[in-house]
């Protein structure tokens, strides 16, 4: 028997996100959820949707929350598209613009998904590395991509492009940009007016993050009409459920709740980069709900890769990426609450110590 | 500007679901949802699990639904994949297994999401035609295709194909197989069994319809393990929220509940076919919650298109497809509790002597 799979796919190894400890007591700062629970709001009106009425179908326009979405961002409901997370509003981007062999572009390193579902579709990956400040690289503009990926602040460095180097960007580039705000919460920044200068600017937001949704997969995506329209052809068309519908209604309807949490998970990252800078770390000015921290001179006997297995001895979970080599001083760690993030720089202060 | 989509979604015409009325009051027999609600003991789990919990990440291996599977249907978790509903599965499995160009089967007319997401795939769709009796057709084992898809029972007509054929089928195909098996709890077919036997059968199940849990959005894929390990990478990693999670574990908990409301409906199915036969319409035999009726001679002074729109002003919905022209003459009716049925029934009654 022939092999089944298409080649691309059969060559293809798994992306790997980040880990869900099935085991209780971790302090988890490895995956950018967010410490403090979602709005009380949230949480009464899904106990008051989980009735009867789960026998029927969603609704596939998702009409009620794209209204709401357009008064909180002043845009029109056609403008919006609602996703079962953003991740999946990056794959249907992909299978809108970009067939097999068609390149698409982004700053490396960045979120660790868009090679994935660049790969699965045999669409070209062109990596652009950043320089060390991670700043906008001025290759980017590849000739030919058909989309341009900006994580915008960016994962892992939790940088941030300022708008007008993005506008000047989607303005020089030939295919779609898109732009990935999943962290924009945290951040001074926002780029939702591209999409009424822009005929080719899409932004991509998350409830993952500062709604505290993670659990419930909940992302949106910006942009002109004419590329919704074309993109709605692509999406599932029951993609959100009934549950997610409800959640991401009663969020918006207490942004205030959103607005707080993200406002203590800056403040908190402000302690932290102190912290974490007096401990010897290189830490780049972050404007999201995590930092990437480089050891520095003070932790020349220990590797980051032993940092985070010694920090998961102690029950504390941050993220390390072997790959790519760049990265490979470094931990990434999302801010929990103050108690987590003390407890954390308890322990890097006694294993610099040793 | 050149136009940014790919050509074959700028060409697509976009997949239009059954109408979800906004008004209240339509008795829906349209998008054969369940008419009895899910299981007590979901709704009691949903409700607990509406927590703070909902911050975190949902399981992306979905461990404990896939040991709960593996235990209802004699089969190891790692045979088996959840997905955002049952259409999910299958655009996972057409990104697997088909690149641009590539053929996939499939007899027709069938579910008709299948040919959209081909289209969207960029693959080339083969459409098979069934005879009347719906019967599986000689010429659907397609030279070189990749990827056959076989509803089973099939939609919209409900019809039941047995298991030695569609083993045959299997066995003398190139590509996959893939059976999707949305309606088979109110049927006496199942054909997981296939996927001990053949390494390219793939059988697709949801919870949307004998789960009544439409509303959800749970499908599953059952096939061997090594076409699971490379679906696997195709799909979202967090493709299952927290809440379609504990929906899905406690469904398979209370399953005798979904048996009994599907032995009411096949109830229910029995009556309304003999009274539309009754009626003036052929009825084929149907092993689904729906059935298929053509009008036939006492309805020479009304077009099926008609009767819908008659229908739908006396607030009953059902299905009508334009196209494919066979079924111009033909009306889709999904079957509801004995009380809607009764309705129907004597709205049909009705117009049948205008």
């Amino acid at each position: 028997m022939p092999d089944l799979f298409r080649p691309n796919i059969a060559r293809l190894r798994g992306y790997v996100p980040g880990e869900q400890p099935r085991e209780k007591g971790y302090i988890k700062l490895n995956t950018n959820e967010n410490p403090y629970p979602p709005s009380p709001l949230v949480l009464a009106r899904l106990r008051d949707a989980c009735s009867a009425n789960l026998r029927l179908y969603p609704d596939p326009d998702a009409w009620a929350l794209r209204r709401k979405l357009g008064e909180v961002f002043a845009i029109a409901p056609q403008q919006i598209m609602a996703g079962n997370g953003s991740d999946e509003l990056l794959n249907v981007i992909i299978r809108s613009f970009a067939s097999e062999g068609d390149k698409i572009a982004y700053p490396h390193p960045t979120y660790g998904y868009y090679k994935p579902l660049i790969d699965i579709q045999g669409a070209e990956a062109v990596p652009v590395e950043f320089g060390e400040d991670f700043a906008l690289p001025e290759g980017l503009a590849v000739p030919g991509a058909r989309i341009t990926f900006l994580a915008n602040p960016n994962a892992p460095s939790g940088t941030l492009v300022p708008y007008a180097e993005v506008a000047a960007l989607c303005a020089r580039i030939e295919g779609v940009l898109v732009v990935d705000e999943a962290y924009v919460d945290f951040s001074q920044g926002g780029c939702i007016q591209l999409i009424a200068e822009h005929p080719n600017a899409i932004v991509v937001r998350t409830m993952s993050k500062s709604f505290s949704l993670a659990g419930m997969r909940i992302g949106f995506a910006f942009a002109p009409v004419a590329l919704i329209e074309g993109m709605w052809k692509v999406k599932d068309h029951y993609n959100l459920n009934r549950l997610s519908l409800v959640a991401a209604e009663a969020a918006l309807e207490d942004i205030d709740a959103m607005r707080g949490n993200a406002a203590r998970v800056c403040a908190t990252r402000s302690r932290l980069c102190a912290r974490l800078r007096g401990l010897g770390f290189y830490v780049w000015d972050s404007q999201a709900n995590f930092v990437l921290a480089k050891l520095g001179e003070r932790w020349a006997n220990c590797a980051a890769a032993e940092l985070y297995a010694q920090l998961k001895e102690r029950r504390i979970l941050v993220r390390y990426f072997a790959a790519p080599p760049r990265l490979a001083d470094c931990l990434r760690i999302s801010v929990g609450t103050d108690a987590e993030i003390a407890a954390l720089l308890a322990a890097l202060k006694e294993l610099s110590s040793v």
